[in-house]
């Protein structure tokens, strides 16, 4: 390793010769273009707040589950990384540790996030090792006090030019109207995610039930109200500048129950009676009325299924949820789809993107759906599938059947801020790869291949979460 | 794009430096070979009446749910595409929005089938757009209504040795009687498929059960006289020149039923008291007695399953099946044959050949499966999988399990005549490709790979649908 | 083909110019390590009595399933090839079947093994064929007569520094306190498989309980003294050198019983009144409680599953088991391995080492779980997979994931001594190139590439079999 620091510029691209200049031509068509982030959990507080970021631990390592797992999986511990009751305090000492555990992260899209946020965004000119830990920790630490590094400063220097968040259905998004007021309300929107009030066996059900209430204003009594109060809150969030409702459930099924049937499991969960069987079915029901809603107000539906949360019983009761512990499992979207196609496949009004960790659906389920329902679009490679051979392996298997004016385009699906550049940054070089082998196949011309390339990159981004009938 | 429009000659080889020179080697050896189109769906009838083809919209775009699905997934709908009772009536009408959809198959197998057929078969010298939409219809209906553009003398020129046509298990087969007085008796194959006769609750069951007796001269009212109904079928269809018989199934289970059983349930059938779950077992039972029948009369035993037909009801209910609602499943081998390959797998008389939309079976299931039964073949990538990438992956999951010598050769499984050389084409060219990186990576001689590329070809092609102890 | 035969320096690596030259020096960092065997199936007394081994055909056709398999699978039958009661006798018959079917294993990884077997260890200058089969068989006739090929003395030309058998948990290990008195106790290691005895349903179950009962000096009258024999004889492993267990079951759950359940179940089977639901719930239970025996004595529990054994009844009548009739099926490891790893995934005394023969869960469940648990590592492509494109696959579905400290390194798992330099040599070919693209295209250091490489061929193989606690 030759010093100090620096990233290759043909990184992530084809290293065939016949390949490689071609790719270096799309991607360069790709590379400055803004950046649309469509589906992301940074919390909106972080825009409407604008607070200088912490310190380096808190910035790259105990917030970010692709990196505490992969450490964890070397030995090291949650609380030893920052996490839980018994938490370490000092930031350097989890630095530190992250530091050591640096070739651990050989092979993973984690390793090229970081070191485009450590060197392109930082400026960070040592690797990350046990001996340089506390060189790079003082260094990262001086830039977080700048006001350049604070977030609306970042979101002009990243390029961003619309980013979404995720909040639930209860949100009362004030944060958002802090944000329109300071003229952000065109650039960071709300997302729409109800996925605890769907899921009427959960502990704390109710108490849910009774947070959308008091936003919604519409007393729940009844599954009728229930309906209420969530078409009302949809509108709320699509007056915020909402484009999308987000839906992560256990399974994909969507087959409606008839109206006495959903009233009957509803009052059940109210009277604290209701069974996992008749739980599970009234998800897949709330799917398909999502969709129905989806046909009138225009919000784009979004789902992802398929992953067994919080797989380690330990963990989950020490740290809680969303600490690398999420493992996919098979999933579905023939069958389970095939009533709300039915129903709205075709629905001018309707949209739907789909996003899945079973790469197996890709080419056998997924890209002959999308190939035929005008409604449904592929979202891009989604969690640990958002990674230069998986994307790459995404392209290969849904293009064929689906081609690219299926696709959604990309999304950066991330809790890390700073990630986002590079995130977009590596779809975009891998895209340029997959199309230009297919340019050096001879099964494009360049300029097609450009032109697709923006498309994936920008134009689809947007499109695909355009309201249907609202011009934005 | 450069003007006038023609192919590249390396297209779909690899780019690699290294192994494109090696590649071009192997594709010279089977470019020019005859075509063997062993399973196909064209109509008997284009050959046995030889008419010119109808309009370019009738050729290339009505007809072809390839087309016609991405289109609808771009917001046509099937009628604008001239299906269905509201039909768009004007041939040109419909042909400008194909050609104004054009870029929506870029990255797919149909754009290069379109391509190979526009520019070699055509002479179309344009690339479709909605501006050269009217000249390219004119140019082709101009050659369309040439005596050289005649199914017949298509098969001369398309280099066709001889060609299949799929055929229901009660087909009078006259029109192939028509084709052998005229010569074509060795050409023009049919193909025996049974499929709606196997199914006992489907509704016009009983109907198709009144062809078979008729066109068989069995009167069907039990169990036993189906079984000879179906036997005397195969007799003629096998004298008419018939290698193989094709089976479609929702389920590959081949586990029979005790015959008390079996005729217990047809009884139940011809009563219409037959439940799905009885009409689900005699399906199974009914293809292990066609691999019965197999092994008595050497006919080739077809089998694919895996498939939602129909996925969407709607356009189900207002245009028919086959317009590209057909979704693929999990498909599942391993268990599925148990029974058939146990009794037949190593029976001297039994062929059988194994398509499959699921590509997670390849590798798991049936490399393994074909690598040691010596009755049963690979066939070739099928539907949504005969692309350029998907036969690439088929190769790399199947060869190093189950070798070469167990595989089937291409199939074009196609209605739309004027692609077939494009498929055979494009299947010849990624497997010189394929073959072609084993030479560069010193896995396979030069020499060897000549050979397997022309039996993969050609003469597997025609192997695998020998009759067992008839030669051909 | 040019003679004489010689095997070309850079055979399965990568042809594309820019990746070759760094493939090639990554692999000679590896090429001439020691060669680590720590799941195999060699025979004990192979290196015990020392012998010779016996004719060609013996060493290299009749006990090797992948080459008998692909013979059967194109018309040889099992007899004919020196299997069962009414065998082929003379082994020069046998041995020209194989050469003469030398051509269906184009393609296949058994010829690469073969080609090295042949031409590096055993000096045949000619390929196969049947013209020049006598003739080989004389040259390696004369070759297995010197002692050279010995198989001690091919341990030390191997380069094997160490190889574990795989014996039946009521082994008395003889063998291995010979070999220990011979000086090779710490190179020829026992492994502890106890698979028949927890299959409580088999056919012959009481009679292997009995020889446990024998082995372990523990009558065994209950599943309390069942599973005290089964400790008493872990502990005899372990003193014998052993360093871990092997689970081959027909599936992975791993559901611990209640106490009072799993004794009576056990009494059940006892009294021959067991059902095949109780026998499989108690396999399930029996992989739990060996995890628990694991991390007590440090044992590395290794577990594959997802095959169906004897898919043909057939040939398994006639011949027995392990003859090429093994086919997998569809496995799941994230519900299965919950009760487990929720138990002893984060166990500091414990190890699993995962195999799979579908591939399906490599990206979906096997690298996301291997990518968090510490106790868990990935064992290398297994069986069927342990072909170069599939070894390729393998990296390209778990490094993004779990990186590469996740992952067992390279085990060869095979009865044919003769091979394992072949698969360790193609192994680290496959990995050199796969490891070649990622400095190419700029993912990795090379110097970081080197390292891996030597940690999949030879650190890792020795660290994940390293007993938790006990220093080697």
């Amino acid at each position: 390793m030759s010093e100090p620091w620096a990233l290759h510029p043909d990184r992530a691209l084809p290293a065939d010769p016949a390949t490689r200049p071609v790719a270096r031509e799309i991607y360069a068509a790709t590379r400055d273009l803004p950046l649309v982030s469509m589906h992301g959990h940074v919390d909106v507080t972080v825009f409407s707040r604008d607070e200088p970021f912490g310190d380096p631990a808190q910035l790259l390592v105990v917030p970010d589950h692709y990196v505490t797992r992969m450490l964890v999986s070397q030995g090291e511990t949650l609380q030893r990384l920052g996490l839980g009751d018994m938490a370490e305090t000092d930031p350097r000492a989890i630095w530190r540790r992250f530091c050591a555990g640096w070739k651990h992260f050989r092979g993973t899209p984690t390793r090229f996030w970081l070191e485009h946020e450590l060197v392109q965004i930082l400026g960070v000119t040592q690797r990350p090792s046990a001996e340089t830990a506390d060189a790079i920790y003082d260094q990262i630490a001086a830039r977080l006090a700048e006001p350049a590094f604070r977030p609306r400063a970042l979101l002009d220097r990243f390029g961003i030019e619309v980013i979404a968040t995720t909040d639930p259905a209860w949100a009362p998004l004030d944060e958002h109207a802090a944000l329109a007021a300071d003229g952000y309300g065109d650039r960071v929107l709300p997302t729409f995610r109800p996925d605890p009030l769907l899921r009427l066996d959960r502990p704390g059900w109710r108490d849910d039930v009774a947070r959308l209430a008091g936003a919604s204003g519409v007393e729940v009594t009844s599954y009728t109200t229930y309906l209420e109060a969530l078409r009302t809150q949809r509108a709320r969030f699509a007056a915020a500048g909402a484009r999308a409702t987000d839906h992560g459930h256990p399974f994909a099924d969507t087959t409606p129950l008839e109206d006495v049937e959903a009233r009957r499991v509803f009052d059940a969960a109210l009277a604290g009676t209701v069974t996992a069987a008749e739980a599970r079915a009234f998800g897949g029901h709330m799917v398909f009325q999502m969709a129905a809603m989806s046909a009138e107000d225009g919000l784009v539906l979004q789902l992802h299924h398929g992953v067994v949360r919080d797989h380690a019983n330990g963990p989950y009761n020490a740290f809680g949820p969303d600490l690398g512990y999420d493992i996919p499992v098979v999933a579905e979207f023939t069958h389970a789809l095939r009533p709300l196609l039915g129903a709205f496949g075709h629905h001018p009004g309707f949209r739907m993107i789909v996003f899945t960790v079973d790469e197996d659906v890709y080419s056998r389920e997924l890209a002959p759906l999308a190939g035929v329902y005008p409604s449904l679009k592929l979202g891009a490679p989604w969690w640990f599938l958002d990674a230069p051979d998986a994307m790459r392996r995404f392209r290969e298997a849904t293009t064929e059947t689906a081609g690219f004016s299926n696709l959604a385009g990309f999304v950066d699906d991330t809790r890390g801020f700073c990630s986002i550049p590079a995130r977009h940054d590596l779809a975009r070089r891998v895209d340029a790869g997959y199309l230009a082998r297919l340019v050096a196949e001879h099964r494009l011309e360049l300029d097609e291949a450009v032109e697709i390339a923006v498309d994936l990159a920008y134009r689809h981004a947007l499109a695909a979460y355009e309201r249907a009938g609202v011009a934005q």
